[in-house]
């Protein structure tokens, strides 16, 4: 059975659900960061899912990564499926801007995450899902 | 027309080529690390991709990503399209190690890059080469 990681638990707001992927929201408000969890309990590497969740993992990543340059207008965003920390397959979607605290570094281990205020997150989460929602495609999204 | 951009030119030794994309060995031999290029002119990010051209490197990154995680007997691996500094897209796949410099942080910008002697190169390439060529299934692999 798939459970979240406790570390995905701890640094991710739950966003919802695609049909294979659970969405998250990092709380650190210095970068639009997102990530994407194949529901499928023991998988630690891309390739280790059969070829439907593939090809479905990567809709999902494009649906993400498309809305996210539209909602955060960006020109660059880094996709990443990392693990060195955290085992459990996922996949980060982060938004990035020359003016950011880590530009043009990669934003892991530069600065310290800042949390959102609650009415940040909530508004951050009710645009992504409202955005997602309006895409997609198979009806399957779920708010979880 | 697809070219090269100057800088993965300089960085990476050309393998050969996938049905899609250029395979790259990034010249550091602290880290098995590869990078895919999508043999496609002016792209930045992987949803600009056609859906065929998105499926095609998803399986030409599995491939890689398997290969290398037998070649080089790795329990992980980091695979990342970050292009931050290098705008073409590309994908970075690289075989990590507890042992390794930057473990367990990302490897870009901790280490400053260490070449290859001739001879490890021209055998990793080889060897690479070798295993490429036996699991592919389209036999269009190309030595370049």
């Amino acid at each position: 059975m798939f459970e979240l990681h406790p570390q995905l638990a701890k640094d991710g707001i739950l966003v919802g659900d695609f049909r294979l992927s659970r969405l998250l929201l990092i709380n650190d408000k210095q970068y639009p960061w997102f990530v994407l969890v194949p529901r499928r309990p023991g998988m630690t590497e891309i390739f280790q899912l059969d070829e439907v969740d593939r090809v479905q993992l990567l809709k999902e990543s494009c649906l993400l990564a498309q809305v996210m340059t539209t909602v955060f207008a960006t020109q660059k965003l880094n996709i990443a499926a990392l693990g060195n920390m955290v085992s459990q397959l996922h996949v980060h979607h982060i938004a990035r801007y020359p003016s950011d605290p880590a530009w043009p570094a990669p934003v892991w281990g530069k600065a310290p995450a800042v949390p959102y205020s609650e009415n940040d997150r909530v508004e951050r989460i009710a645009v992504m899902r409202e955005a997602l929602t309006a895409h997609l495609v198979d009806g399957k999204f779920s708010n979880g």
